[in-house]
């Protein structure tokens, strides 16, 4: 059993002792988010021993700053800024001094150190006995949550409970600015480009006046976002001898032997903003915010929190029988998921979540392809709201499609914050247009999830319009291939490979993106629907434009090998070399940091799932001989040097019938995170990793799939496991599925009557 | 008629006047170089007026500087460093005082101002009348050349002449160390790729001990070259009161009307050395040769250079009787054709020559495929020289072979001085493997012209077999397409298609590169050969790589479209959109600076010449139909926004008898320099357009090709010209072609007698 998973609890992360190195490998595992910030696992008192941390940033999601992108060459409509996560000002800075004496984890001798994330309540506890030099000791306790109720608030309250009278005790919370940025250890210049820690503070701050918080106002150098931060305390003992010192504020009492000193503490940190002139609003509203939860006190507002995850957990939670680590393992993950999504309409899901600086906090397909499933099926309001994001960056997708000189339509960024292209490097950015059939793929299955047709005739309803028109223009009808229609010059998911005419995955999402956008606009010509109307006078549709996505949907290529009677990657995939697989050892792996690009372009070699994604995801139109052929072709070149590979082998392990190598997959992946797998846990957690796990569990054993509106479903247990159950949310119900080695069993929880198909046969679940 | 071109003589270049546009435009025209180093043709005084140049750099070639290349995502195998050929210290800055009045452009008045490039002599020119505030006049006269029979040495001469008697004329001359570097209006940052002027001095100097001379030791910021710069002078007068302060030295006399002063100016440019413990030894060498020039005097070395000027034009020099104009713009190609070359086997021909910091001083396939044929036809010991310095470069191209995972054989730098790879751009750089080819091909040629055996036995056959393995280990059998030999991944010489599979050019190249690499190792196996004999021991020459080589060249494949019977090329060429030139409008072009390089790759639109260029290289091995069916449809997507491409459109135009176009290409290109077409003259000229009119007239009118050791010819006279005449160098013969309207004459001017074949008919000049 893995040391973090506890015996105890199938609901408890825990780590024992004061290992150096564990206790750095967990900052990411044990940090907590809501989706608007997140703040890392760090010790309160790190500063004092930076070799105990990797980074203890605190993220505001979207709060980024900017610099200009370096070429080496230029080139025209190269994207021109980085935006990069920053960290914000830290409010987990605690200090306490024992008869003048500092704690941290080298000075005196700390016992019984334990730290505990409890997943179920979603609350970070650390506990350990310190005995300073002089032989005096306390009992310390420190709670920490990330508030779902109020989404700009760090919670965090400490107890100190003294094993003798008489010593002077000294409570020191600062709301640290960060002057100095925490230096560690491992923090080597990298080429990697997963990785980034900033190594300097990226913001301006400025102390606003309250009357009893500390108010900060901060703004990135080269962007034009701001951000109030706030903190405020309060101690157990009114008598102590309080003293403040800007964004310090110092308590000191005499102990009492058993008799605990605490103190509770609130740190906020508000909604960006752009217009500077709102500072004194924005800073009034968190000054309020402060003022009131203190005044509610820590009981309460946990208590609301804890109400808050219950409720989570009832619609999400994934139950296994038969394995006790993977339980935790997997509640671990969906944990995470959760708290990494913007639930505000102007935000999203980063990569890391909001764990960490990996891949400088940007958004990627990984929130559509990977996390989006997880949501829609279990919180289709958060759903929604990520999709509201892509919503809200349209205007920057049309401007991208005209720099790319496609004068109709939208061509989102690969990699983003604020909806400009931030990828340097093109032939695995810009030219994965996919991004756009991948969004509107997500829009189209939570349209079918949820009927919600308020969303599908306004946000929805533009994005497929202006993906489609995007395609239509970017491609060609090309003669030499009888008039097929052809996307040339793409990158598809598998980022082995670039810069490929007719890559299978584009083409094919990109066909039902065609057809999406004609089944919405189709229900938008309804001259009743007068939103739809609207959106289609907005964007200036015509008649005529339909018939073109329906040549194009109908004429799309869809690249195939004949003689092998195998889908082909792309038209010219089978003709390159098969990579040398034998004479290639395991310290070459993964081959991006240790091959040039044009050697590994140049051969028959997948980083990631690419046809076979595309198979997964439209199941249906494949006989299963074609995709067990590709899925035996496909798996056998590919490295899975990308998180995003396993879980979609995995999956359609399953579908093709192979449950022990479902099975296998799985579990290579369902503990990611807590075992460092791909060795990189340190810059945050790998979200789409995790939303792979939810997948597999509902896509691959649940067999979900959903056909013109309906739930198919054709579950299989793993022998390993004795029962395997969770919950879905589907058009207002909420349906529990239970996977027995006898049987599925479909429970109603709420809703009305429901048809749903069960191996291919018609069920009415009541 | 161009305002440059004289109207008196067919050998100058003619400047009147003082305006600030025309003085700025001729400093990269004006020119003088040697291969060793060069000077811009820049004002003595611009420091004063620095609005009147663009930069007056001086270079030597491969003296450059280096630093990381910055990129925005870094990948395996990248280009490390960049190599940027600085600036070197300046010894044309020359004073002139009059009664206190420094003069310069915007001081007081100047009259007659004229400069003039002698082609014949290489010797530029100034002369003018200065008249100061106070009314006191002088003639000046400045002459400035580049010995060639000195390579280090750069002469100058001033001639003052007073039209009054009593002023206090002072005259300094200085070799300044750019510790003030000059900045002009126009050295904005810019993007475009093809420009680099620094801004800043990139080296450090220190003043040597010389007892009559300033000597110089400099060094670039990082890496490990080192220079001795030197300068000494000698006034006509010796009662002249003398100065010296560092670097600068100054004399004053008294005019005396009409009695003319003058200052004799020789400054040295040693040659590079890597290890500084030669440092003393190499400023001995510097200060010795300034002694023994300024001993022998301006006039005995002007002469030498003369001399040499006089041999260089004799077998160089190509006539056109019927257009004054394009007699003296092929001699000022000719002229900075020659002058660009390194000739002591370890530099190159930079694709500007010495004339400016554009493309930062690299060394690219210009060389071979533009520059070359001139030299090989006219100065073969050049020639040889320019392929020594690729032999030079093997291990650096061993090496880069390795980091692109090829284990056998060798990968040249697409861009470097030093033998490093230096493009930041692998799909316009890295991907273009053909320069492997290329250079086999240039050494073949230089073979097949000189029967130098010795260098074919020795580096020749090194570099053909190295740049062979490379193929044959790259390349692979295409199960698909019946076993054919396929190179995938790479780029041809056209870079707006980028990253393909079979490049026609690049396979056709290739098939030749293995076929001259066995035709040369099958001599070598002849053991009696112990030159070659030690070659193939030495590489470890296996006899299998014969018949690996073979059945590679022989299976070569090359994409050809059947049914519209046309070249294709590459395999996805003709699958791609064709460029919508009619909604391009004019200001779009060069597309390079407006479009994203995936929407130019996503099209059929060419930058330059790339099947086409193969065809005219092999033009034997084509039908005339096929060539002029390819030639049209590639010449109808052709923007030629490089310089490379109009040249070879019309020695292809040539080809296939359509003389008129054939015309029309060659003067576009004639006088590209000279009218500053491609706008960025400034920037340096471009050598390899002005060995694509030496190319035109001898390949091109003359129908010049090389088959089996054989020259051929097929001579047309466009009908704008009376006469045509060339010389060149063949296997120790000078011949010398002349084309009348009436038909051809075939001269030999030295050496045994020569069959050649003359429109198919063999024909012997004795």
């Amino acid at each position: 059993m893995h040391p973090l998973i506890s015996k105890d609890s199938k609901w408890v992360l825990q780590e024992d002792g004061t290992s150096k190195e564990t206790i750095v490998q967990n900052e990411t595992l044990f940090a907590l988010s809501n989706g608007h910030f997140g703040t890392r696992g760090s010790l309160e008192e790190t500063s004092r021993t930076p070799d105990y941390s990797y980074s203890e940033s605190t993220l505001v999601n979207a709060f980024y700053d900017s610099e200009p992108i370096e070429y080496g060459e230029w080139a025209y409509g190269y994207a021109k800024n980085h935006q990069t996560i920053i960290p914000v000002p830290n409010g987990k800075k605690l200090t306490l001094t024992l008869d003048g004496e500092t704690f941290d984890l080298e000075t005196g001798s700390t016992t019984d150190h334990k730290r505990m994330l409890d997943l179920e309540k979603a609350v970070l506890t650390r506990t350990f006995t310190w005995t300073n030099t002089q032989d005096k000791s306390v009992d310390v306790k420190i709670e920490r949550f990330v508030s779902y109720d109020y989404p700009e608030l760090l919670v965090q309250k400490v107890w100190v409970t003294p094993h003798e009278d008489g010593s002077e005790l000294e409570l020191t919370a600062e709301l640290d600015d960060l002057k100095e940025m925490g230096q560690t250890k491992g923090h080597q210049d990298s080429h990697d480009p997963r990785k980034k820690v900033l190594k300097e503070r990226r913001f301006d701050s400025t102390d606003l006046e309250s009357e009893e918080h500390t108010l900060m106002h901060i703004t990135p150098h080269s962007t034009d976002l701001n951000l109030i931060v706030g903190a405020t305390n309060a101690l157990s003992d009114a008598s102590a001898a309080y003293h403040r010192d800007g964004n310090t504020e110092t308590w000191k009492v005499e102990t009492r032997k058993s008799q605990t000193v605490s103190l509770e503490r609130w740190v906020a940190y508000g909604f960006i903003f752009t217009d500077e002139s709102e500072k004194e609003e924005q800073s009034r509203q968190v000054d309020d915010l402060l003022s009131k939860v203190k005044e509610e006190g820590y009981d309460s507002v946990k208590e609301k929190h804890l109400d808050y995850m219950k409720t989570f957990w009832s619609t999400s939670d994934i139950q296994i029988d038969g394995d006790d680590t993977l339980q935790t393992g997997l509640r671990f993950n969906l944990f995470h998921l959760h708290q990494a999504a913007g639930r505000d309409g102007l935000t999203n899901m980063s990569a890391k979540g909001l764990t960490g600086e990996g891949y400088e906090g940007h958004y990627f397909w990984d929130t559509e392809m990977y996390m989006l499933p997880f949501f829609i099926y279990t919180q289709p309001e958060i759903a929604k709201q990520l999709l509201r994001y892509r919503y809200s960056i349209l205007p920057q997708a049309r401007e991208r499609a005209r720099e790319m000189a496609i004068d109709n339509g939208a061509l989102f960024a690969w990699r983003t914050i604020n909806g400009e292209e931030a990828s340097p490097y093109y032939p695995a950015g810009t030219a994965q247009i996919h991004i756009n059939a991948d969004i509107a793929h997500a829009v189209h299955t939570y349209l079918q999830a949820t009927d919600d047709t308020e969303f599908g005739m306004n946000e929805g309803l533009e994005i497929l319009i202006e993906t489609a028109r995007f395609y239509e223009t970017y491609g060609h009808y090309d003669e030499l291939r009888d008039g097929a229609f052809v996307l040339n010059e793409v990158t598809g998911p598998d980022e082995y490979t670039a810069i490929v005419n007719n890559n299978f995955y584009t083409n094919l999402l990109a066909k039902h993106n065609l057809n999406y956008a004609i089944e919405w606009v189709e229900k938008a010509l309804d001259e009743k629907n007068e939103d739809g109307q609207a959106v289609l006078e907005k964007v200036a549709f015509e008649k005529a434009e339909l018939d073109a996505w329906k040549k194009a949907a109908d004429k799309m290529f869809l690249p195939y090998d004949e003689k092998q009677q195998l889908t082909m990657q792309d038209d010219s995939f089978f003709h390159k070399k098969v990579w040398d697989f034998d004479n290639t050892p395991e310290e070459n792996y993964p081959l991006l940091l240790n091959y040039h690009p044009l050697t590994i372009y140049g051969h028959q070699v997948n980083k990631q799932a690419d046809t076979v994604l595309a198979q997964f995801l439209f199941s249906t139109e494949f006989s299963q001989e074609q995709k067990e052929r590709d899925y035996n072709y496909y798996e056998a070149i590919t490295t899975h040097d990308s998180s995003l590979s396993r879980s979609v082998f995995g999956m359609m392990a399953s579908d093709i019938g192979d449950l022990e190598k479902a099975y296998d997959y799985f579990m290579d992946t369902a503990l990611m995170d807590i075992t460092n797998m791909q060795g990189n846990t340190n810059d945050g957690v790998h979200t789409a990793n995790m939303g792979g796990t939810w997948m597999s569990i509902v896509y691959g054993f649940g067999g979900l799939r959903m056909a013109n509106g309906t739930l198919h479903f054709s579950p299989k247990l793993p022998k390993q496991w004795n029962k395997l159950s969770f919950t879905i949310q589907f058009k207002g119900r909420t349906l529990q599925v239970t996977i027995k080695p006898e049987g599925s069993e479909y429970t109603l929880l709420e809703g009305e009557p429901l048809e749903i198909n069960h191996f291919g046969e018609k069920k009415v679940i009541q």
